[in-house]
Order: structure tokens, then sequence, then C-alpha cells
């Protein structure tokens, strides 16, 4: 057989040992909060029905859904549909409906209401999950972006309680602290209050070309937002009532009393407010550890999908994008027939975490190690005398490896220093005759020599 | 949207909260024992290119891997492929090629393979990597069979020492005894005593064909053997010899003995009798959990693959089929132009370990629960009070959730009761008034007054 030059498909990624073990640092953290909150882990497979896929993400995100194809004499197929089917031509979208039936999941939300549809009668609701898993998107590669890349949702649904927005504002703080940063923001708005300005200038049906613009304030500053309002068919008048209202400042509760009487006219508006005062109300209840919370009108994000709460994460520490977003939806399993089951949910950015706790350099130095202590023999006689100390060690629970006899000892330390072992015990024959063992701390290159029981006693303290 | 009756494709699961939770049982237990090894994670993507798959799995085996549709106008492509080339036909194998060249992985010791040879510069040999993730394939579903399942993987490579061999019955028997299994053997042979055998008979061309059917012994006897072994053209004087040699009785020392005097003039089947020997030396030094180990000459599992040991895994507590399986082969990277590169590892069954954890009711209690305590308040005036007890109990890393106010208790405990969760505390209005909160111990239906701090206490203890 040839040799094939080995590679990846482009957008993917190999995810080698200290990269593991950081992404797992990531999850876990994220994880054990989900738990502490009460939601529970499923997970679904990674490919749907191309039915429960397609339309949900727009004619783009069609796209961008990959297909799978069908196993089995799949061209028979299509040629015995042409033939029954006077007209019908070979194009790639009339192919892919019948040489696909299936493709990968494009995110984790519309497989989760799915779900809940396909489980209803044996789910408690309200039914708070948590998941993480990868999805796929045939999206043109570039920095950051990949191909296939995890989410990491929490979702309650069943469950109009804002307390379970208060809860996500916690999550995010708990989380995000865990994992050693130290300043952040978790920017927090509500559709209705968005609805509620677009009543005010009588264009209620143009809410998204309105949010749209205005979410854009931070990137293209006033002057461009009201550029992209004018060409959006806004006047100026619109312009100047909308002005005031989206460069509001102070601290929430300013911008509470604010909003409730420039909105005053409009119910949907008011009852935004109120919404975001009581999700405050909760917060007064909780002591956060770091994260900063902020009232933003300008956030929008997936507008037309979010009916309530919308959340948007920053860190403050480096220049990066959102680390994290969601909000509630008032009809996530409509599409399945099951109607009027609320959700809230948010989702947890890993990989531009990723980047920012290797920028900040807050990885625990432990992410990476994961044998604490490597035995090497200078030859079979030591490998030998090594097995019962090997045995004691892991029984108490000390992972550690012996290097199989026959390497120099620098090789073995090499392969020590590789995988970030700390200690090593080196076995000659005059360890072996002394019963005292060369006891090695990598890091800090100081040597001692101690019994096997003092080692086990030393490395279990 | 016209609602579509949700279903997911036929082979695949979805996993709900219980279920995720017996697999992450598993797959931790598992996990924690080949880090205790020195085995350190790794993962791959989903999808590989097509070319670093296809040939790996015999013909069979390219027809179950799942190809993935190209993105953008793949029928443009195929129209110009068949314009360019004279008598170019249609069909399903010569489209494959053009419309699809990524795929989605069979397996983890091919890929697992095209990341050793990308990433050689920048591993620490012997690499010893684990690895759990999930496989397709497009195989008719049936009981127990799936197109989409976990595999769960460790191997080493650029180790020849036999110590590694030694350690993975080690890893067995640590990873079932700590899931709970009582009763099980590891099965053990070595290629070259098959090798070493078939010399013997001066069959070492027909190796596979001999090993095929004396590998099916316990399914169809003696008879059955024979019978197949005369089909494939072996001769009654091969079968005299080989009879005895495939019914050896006895413990491992003697079957060992008795095989050296029958292979003494075959080299690699003396070879392979010495191999074993060193790996049940080696043994004798560690005291076993629960496993029996045996060494079983008519083991022989993907034969063309091993070149050494080989591995099999049986409970003898339920019937099922192998829970594990592995081996030694030389030639794993070769493929990828990275040769004598000599590798040995194992594989856990996952879905058929469920199984049997099942059927045997090992699931410890636990698995299934999350949060240990719901606060149940009778009315807003509960849900406030309870939000600081809320906070503490979760500062003391407690997993607890509180019930939006608004649903009757009755509703509140049936949502206990169906998420397992051990305690509740309910808050009425006398709660509120003496501080004296009612903690019911869900399992024993024994309800308690404490005090806040009293909850936190006994939780936490």
């Amino acid at each position: 057989m040839a040799s094939i030059k080995p590679s990846v498909p482009k957008g993917t990624r190999d995810f080698s040992p200290v990269e593991m073990s950081r992404r797992n640092f990531i999850f876990d953290t994220i994880k054990a909060v989900f738990r502490k909150y009460g939601y529970q882990q499923i997970e679904t497979p990674s490919m749907e029905n191309l039915s429960t896929l397609m339309g949900k993400y727009g004619e783009e995100g069609d796209k961008l859904i990959f297909k799978i194809l069908n196993s089995g004499d799949f061209w028979a197929d299509a040629e015995t549909k042409k033939q029954k089917n006077e007209g019908f031509e070979f194009n790639s979208k009339s192919l892919t409906s019948i040489i696909s039936e299936k493709a990968l999941r494009y995110d984790l939300t519309v497989p989760f209401a799915r779900y809940v549809v396909m489980h209803q009668n044996e789910i408690t609701f309200p039914f708070k999950r948590f998941q993480v898993q990868p999805v796929w998107r045939a999206d043109r590669p570039q920095r950051g972006r990949y191909r296939e890349f995890f989410q990491c949702d929490a979702d309650v649904v069943g469950s109009p309680s804002l307390l379970n927005e208060a809860e996500f504002v916690l999550i995010y703080d708990e989380a995000l602290s865990n994992l050693g940063l130290k300043d952040f923001t978790i920017k927090i708005n509500n559709r209705k209050i968005l609805s509620g300005i677009a009543e005010l200038i009588d264009k209620a049906d143009q809410i998204v070309d309105m949010t749209v613009a205005i979410d854009k304030l931070d990137k293209i500053g006033l002057d461009g937002v009201t550029k992209e309002l004018l060409e959006r068919d806004f006047t100026p008048e619109n312009i100047e009532q909308v002005k005031p209202i989206i460069l509001l400042e102070g601290t929430n509760e300013e911008k509470l009393a604010s909003l409730r009487s420039v909105l005053a006219s409009s119910a949907t508006g008011m009852k935004g407010c109120e919404e975001i005062e009581k999700v405050f109300t909760y917060l007064k209840s909780f002591t956060l550890q770091r994260a900063k919370v902020e009232l933003d009108i300008t956030l929008a994000r997936g507008l037309n999908y979010y009916t309530g709460a919308i959340y948007e994460v920053k860190t403050n520490e480096v220049q990066m994008g959102s680390i994290g977003g969601g909000g509630r939806y008032d009809d996530l399993t409509g599409m399945f027939g099951l109607k009027d089951l609320t959700g809230v949910g948010i989702s947890f950015g890993a990989d531009r975490i990723y980047d920012v706790l290797q920028e900040l350099n807050l990885f625990p130095a432990t992410t990476g190690q994961s044998t604490r202590v490597l035995i090497c023999p200078f030859d079979v006689e030591g490998e030998t005398y090594a097995l019962p100390l090997l045995q004691k060690l892991r029984n108490a629970d000390v992972n550690t490896e012996l290097y199989p006899a026959g390497a120099k000892i620098k090789k073995q330390l090499d392969y020590a220093n590789g995988k970030l072992i700390p200690y090593v015990v080196m076995i000659g024959s005059d360890e072996m005759q002394s019963g005292q063992l060369a006891l090695k701390d990598m890091q800090s290159g100081t040597q001692e020599k101690l019994t096997a029981e003092q080692i086990i006693a030393k490395l279990t303290a």
C-alpha cells in the first residue's frame, strides 16, 4: 500500500494530552457548576435526520449543515427518481434530498428540542439539562473558527420563573470565577425592552433592522449606527428618539428608571423593565464572586429567537469576542409539535475561554500533569525490584509508571520531563542493597534517599 | 412550518440523565485507571479524510464507513469529471470519490496511527495514550449493535517491553473490579504460538483458515472445528496433530509446558511461549483483585492485525460476548509511512459493560442522583426566605435547587422523586417564623425540624 502523507480535514483539530487536560479542566469546572445548580447531563446522537435539522437555521444555515451520504446504492435511487419524474433535473440541491437522509448536528439546541418532544412523557418538568458535545458546520475555516467545535449549553424548559434567569447569572459568575477569570461582565437585556423601543418609534415591524443596527454600537459608534438606521429607512426623528435610549448611562437602577419613563406608553416595554428588575432583585440576595452585571439595551444576539432575557458575557482582561451568551425563548419545541413550552438557556464559548486562560496564563500548573512518579530502573534487576513498589504506589492511588528496563537513565529522565512527571525514583544496585531509593524532585532538582515506605508516605501526604 | 414527528436515525441513541450518569460512572472509572498507569488522553476529529480511512478495514469495512457529502456544488464537480473523461460512468462507487472527501471515523485505531505519524516530533515515546470517543459504522442495526457507539482504547507505541502486556492485565483487573464485577476471565494468547502450530503441520500459509476455525471451538465444539478444517483443505493428519493442542487443559503453567514440547521444532512457536511466560512472570509480582487469567490458544481475534499478545475478556457472571480485547501489532503506523513502530493496546466494550452492570444491578445507588437537596417554598415569601440558604448550601458545595414559587408542594415533591433527590427542605410560614425548617429524607420519609445552619451541617457531614 502506498503510504499517504497524513493530515486532518481543514477546520478540524487533534487534541494532544496537554490540550486535553486543559480542555477537561474547562469542561469539568463548568459541568460541576451546572450540576450544583440542578442541571443534568444528556447526550444526543451526532447524526440527526436531515428533516430534523433543515429549515431551522435559515437558508445560509442549511448550506452549512454537513450531510451524510446514504450507504448502499444511492445512485440507483437517484436514477429511479429521475425515471419516475418527468422533467426531474439532477443538481446538487435536488440530489441531496435523494442521496442523503442524515446530517451532523449543527448546534445543541435543535437536537435538544427534538429530545424534549420525543421524551416528554418520561421527563420531569421543569427540565434542567446540560449538554457538552461537538457540533459541525461547513463554514470557511479561519483563525478561531472551526468546522468541528464543542458547545457547552445549559437550558431549563417548562419554567417561566425569573429565578432561572438570575441563576444563570450566578452560574456564569461561579464557573468563570472558578476558571480563574478576575474581571468579566455579564451583560443582560430583554427582548421586550427592544420591542418597546420599536413600538415607541412606531417601527414594531422593523425591530430586527433596528436591533441589528444598535447592536453594533460598540463596534461602529453612534455615527455608524445613525448611518445604518438611515439606510434602513428609519427617519431622522426616529433616530433622535432612539439615541438617548441607547446612550443611557449610569447604574443599572438609573438606566431602568430612565427606561420606565421613556417606555411608559408601551405595555411590552414596561413588562421588559419589570422582568429585568425582578432578576436584579433576585440577584441582590446573592453575593457574586467576580462578575459585573450590566444592563445593556443594545444587546440583541439572534433576536428572532429570544422572547425575554438576553445574555452576553465578555472578559475585560483581554481583547476577545463574547465568551458566553443565551436567553429566553418561548417556543423552542413548537417546530416539533409541542406548543407553549418556555425555555431559557446559556452557552459557554469553550474555545474562546481556552484562548483567554492561555493568554492570561491561568491554567493550573497541574493541568498537563498526569503521572505523579516515574520509577527508573538501571537494569532488569532494578525493574524486578521495582514491581512491588509500583503496585503499592498504585494501590495508594498514586499515578505511577515504571520505565521498562533497557533504557539509559538519561532517556528515562527525558521521558519524565516530556510528560511533566514531578518525581522520579531511581533504582540501581546501591539502592537495592541499601533499600534507600533515590527520589528526585524534577522541578527543584533535589534528590533524597528514602525507603519505599517513606516514598509512599511522602507521595500520599 | 409543518410539525415533524421527531425521531433519531436508526442505530443511534439519546442518552437521558440516568443513562448518562451510569455511562459516566463506567468511563470515569476506566479513565481513572488508565491515568493511574500513565496513559494520557487524546482526542481526534470525528471526520477524517476519506483517503485516511479507505482500504484499512477490508472491502466490507469500506462500505460501512459513513461518508460526508462535500459542501458546495458537488454535482457540478461530478459533471465536469464526466465531461473530461470519456467513458466515465456514474455509479455509486465512482461518484463517491468525487462528491465525498471526508468520512466519520470507523474506529479509534487508524486515527490514532494517523495522529502518531503527524505528531511524531512532539510525542515523548514510548507514547501511552487513551481515547474515549464515538465511532460510526453503517452496519445493519440490531439488538446491542449501534451505528454510533463509543470506543474506549488504551495503547502504548514505541515500547517492545512485555511489562506493557502484563500491565494491561492489571488495568483490566483494576478497572473491572472497580466497576463491581466479581468474576471475569482475561484470556491471553500469542500470535506466535498460533504461527508455531501452523508451522508444525506445514500450513503456515493457511494460518488464518486454521485460526478462524479453532477460534470457534467454544461455539461449535470439536466436531464443528474438525468439519470446518476439513472443508478448508486441512488433512485428517493435520487435524490429529492440532487436536491435542487446542484441547490442552490444566493450569497455565501446564499448558505452557505442553506447548513447549509440542512446538519445540518451531522457533516462532517457542518465541511465543517465551513471551507468554514472561508476562506470567511479571504478573506473579502483582496481586490481582478479581480477574482470572487464562492462556487460551484458541483465541485469535482479528488475527491478521496482531503479531504478539492477544487478549479477550469475558464475564463469568452473565451470558455476554467479550467485554474487552486487544493485542500487540508491530506495524500500526506503516500505512502512513512510519515503519517499525511497535504497539500494544486494549479496548473496553462500554455498551456491553453497561448491560452487564445493569443486569447484575451493580450501578451504585448514587448514579442517577445529582441534586442533593431541593428547597420547596410554599409561596413567594418562602422563596425569598430560601435564597440565602440556597447560596450557603451551594457555597458548601452541596448541589442544591430551589423550586420556583408558585407550585403546590405535591408537585415539588414529585419533582424531587423524579430526579431522585434524596432530601427536601420545606419552607412555609410556620417554618419562617420559628426558623425551624422541615428537612425530609425522601427515601425513609422521615422528617425533622432543623435550623438552616443545622441543615447545612447535616448535608455537608
